[in-house]
């Protein structure tokens, strides 16, 4: 029973995680919209970034004594940016055109035409990544007004260093994290939502003294697969490559990648990279602005060093769908059948519980579970209220969907069941074991706040 | 002591709230980068909305008893989806170019050209306000494979109508909302934050059965003014429009904006728009699905109507940036000074609260201080820790970007001051009325938390 792409993206798009942007007209490669439950997945794994490494809960940032501070920046480019950072220049794949069908390809996947088999090709010639548009009204010739998507977060944090830097009463080491869109027109998207022409990234950018840069590099390493494991991948299927450094980018002076092993083979999730003072100089050279760090204890003087972690929200949670997904036997009145869930960690999952009526037809029972509802809700805690069918058929729609707890509303709960000691109790159910215990009412937000957290 | 952009863009630029993109190299027009506070504001304005509308905490949702869906489409949108909306056609804004200086401007604003006033004009011409980008590696000279940067979310989840709603169980009334950027080329942007390029929009698209639809669109003109009010903008500054039909886009029956008196004038906040069945007819009609809905109980099958509660996310930012913004005379031994400060509401300001201990050279005020903030940040609670200067200089700072509590360590704290008895309690500090009260060290989470939510 091993999973396939087309078997998790078919039950993704069934429930509401993932479907192609632009499908009812043919749709648009590379491009994904999420749905219900894969925006509320997505919104989990970013805030938890978000409080593991801005409001600095790991021990990471407490160890460092450091200052991290959040950033958004436009997803529009000024065109010098990715100048000076090297993008227009080196953000290349290198293609061949096929003379005869017209189609165009990587050099490094095929040496005849991938499409027609022709060996009638062009030269090899750089293509560019990057989307362009035209901003502003007028549309000259020399093209001076268009800008560029962004082709990786970093560059924004890079480009108002200078600003950032002016905001507070900053010392190093401090970091700036920035969660967000970028935009790579990848000639060949791939492996379902893992290589995407549209994606999101969670980057910091850590800057520091360059005598401390390698132990942070290792550092941060470590803080990025405590993340992991503590959203719920294993650490068997997590995988540090020191990447050599032919494969590194040009700016780096040693990177990690973290790897995870999907059905596809081991793949990066996120690479931490030591970028030196690459990227500062370059735009201190390119805009003449001084963003030298003086150090007023020491009287060192010069460009703080940058160790950069950053990860693909999406290969993440793709990653998380994968590690999720469970096909599992069990025996219901006496035949064997799959039960099919997804057993996220309680603390990323994308509902976190459903309140359900024993029985529809009991106004007083549905009556509990939406008032049980919407005080969860209340407290913020994405919940569902689900009445029609079975009971049993509504755990297994709950479980395919990977919501950790059910609780029912029953007869014991209405005191009319069997054990009166039972009134304004319900049934909580765990996803994983199926297991039930009976608990308190009034005990209930407590519960699952301690759950999810 | 009135407040203009000027003001409040400097207040805005030196403290971390929002600067312009790719200002080192001479800045991007009508594109914005939000610093560690401004991310920190917007994320709280969007939390509050999706708590609002998709964990459905607002008593519409609860009276309706409907079912509420998160979305996130793809910002690269298909072409043939703007097609069909009618944006290729419609989203324009009429120009005219000089012939002598070759400037391009909007009729509207001008009879002769604006930068060097001849009258030596072009035609009117219509300028289309999307961005358009080239996807995929071949550029054909049809342009048959460029994509648009989406001109408002909606689009996205109209083209997706029929995948959402085989997602579900799904029965009108039903609403899909969606938070995400998106992009016009305007000729002008203009008011700091108010009219830019990039922005983020929060919308509803909210399905239902057309004889409930009037009725509806009043009730969720309601739901959003509350939205408003309960984020701190006053009832007496926030205006209703019902827009006169000459003045209302081509696919509105009726629609309500939400104005809001800003510096600058009386404008829009959010748009709430009755779309009627404009476009799930018109993605019918183009992509030759069948997009109507069949109700069983009734028998009645057509296109549900759709309203749209439409909010600017950036422009929300604004008005509560403009809201908060207070300069007060206050005595000072004796002199008189200004006190500027920000008086958000607490459930939307970007940092909680501030731990300071009242000497930076007390170790110990210094230790209990960091752990306070260290256990409230456990508690995802935005707070900071500041030590240097003066702790009335401290104050001053936190007063100034909106930090509603200030708790300090104090002898008394350390069971070392004049009343024994304030042993292991703080001080409390209220950033509006300056006033303070001493509370238990074992208490703080708890108080913090019953006062920002």
């Amino acid at each position: 029973m091993s999973l396939t792409m087309e078997k998790l993206s078919s039950l993704c798009k069934k429930r509401g995680f993932i479907s192609q942007s632009g499908k009812l007209y043919g749709g648009l490669n590379g491009c994904w919209d999420y749905g219900h439950l894969g925006v509320e997945l997505k919104q989990n794994i970013k805030n938890y970034w978000w409080k593991k490494h801005i409001r600095q809960t790991d021990k990471f940032h407490i160890e460092q004594d450091d200052l991290m501070l959040g950033f958004d920046g436009s997803i529009l480019t000024h065109q010098k940016v990715l100048k000076a950072s090297g993008h227009t220049e080196n953000f290349n794949d290198i293609m061949r055109d096929c003379k005869d069908c017209k189609a165009r390809f990587r050099v490094d996947e095929s040496k005849s035409c991938p499409k027609c088999k022709s060996d009638n090709l062009s030269e090899p010639k750089a293509f560019n990544l990057m989307f362009k548009t035209q901003v502003g009204a007028i549309q000259n010739e020399e093209n001076s007004e268009f800008s560029y998507l962004r082709p990786e977060t970093a560059q924004s944090i890079f480009s108002a260093y200078g600003q950032i830097f002016g905001t507070g009463n900053i010392k190093l080491p401090f970091g700036v994290g920035q969660i967000g869109k970028a935009f790579r027109n990848e000639i060949n998207p791939r492996h379902y939502i893992f290589r995407s022409r549209e994606f999101e990234q969670m980057e910091i950018e850590y800057f520091c003294h360059p005598e401390e840069s390698d132990e942070i590099l290792d550092k941060m390493r470590d803080s990025r697969l405590r993340f992991y494991e503590e959203i719920g991948i294993p650490k068997e299927k997590l995988h540090i490559l020191d990447v050599p450094e032919k494969e590194r980018a040009h700016y780096s002076k040693k990177t990690y990648d973290i790897e995870y092993d999907f059905p596809f083979g081991r793949k990066e999730l996120e690479g931490i990279a030591h970028r030196g003072d690459y990227d500062l100089k370059q735009h201190s050279l390119a805009s003449g602005k001084n963003l030298e760090y003086f150090d007023e204890k020491t009287g060192w003087k010069g460009l703080p060093h940058i160790i950069e972690p950053s990860a693909g929200v999406d290969r993440i949670l793709l990653a998380l769908l994968c590690e999720a997904y469970r096909e599992e036997k069990i025996e219901n009145n006496e035949k064997e059948e799959i039960r099919t869930y997804l057993a996220f960690n309680p603390k990323i999952a994308p509902i976190k519980i459903a309140c359900l009526p024993l029985l529809k037809k009991n106004a007083n029972q549905c009556e509990i579970a939406k008032k049980i509802c919407q005080e969860l809700r209340e407290k913020n805690i994405s919940s569902a209220y689900y009445e029609n069918g079975a009971i049993g058929k509504r755990y297994r729609r709950s479980d395919e969907i990977g919501i950790p707890y059910c609780l029912t509303i029953d007869f014991e709960t209405l005191g009319e069941g069997e054990n009166p000691k039972d009134k304004d109790t319900i049934t909580l159910r765990h996803r994983d074991t199926m297991k039930q215990e009976r608990i308190p009412i009034e005990k209930i937000g407590e519960k699952i706040l301690s759950l999810i957290t």
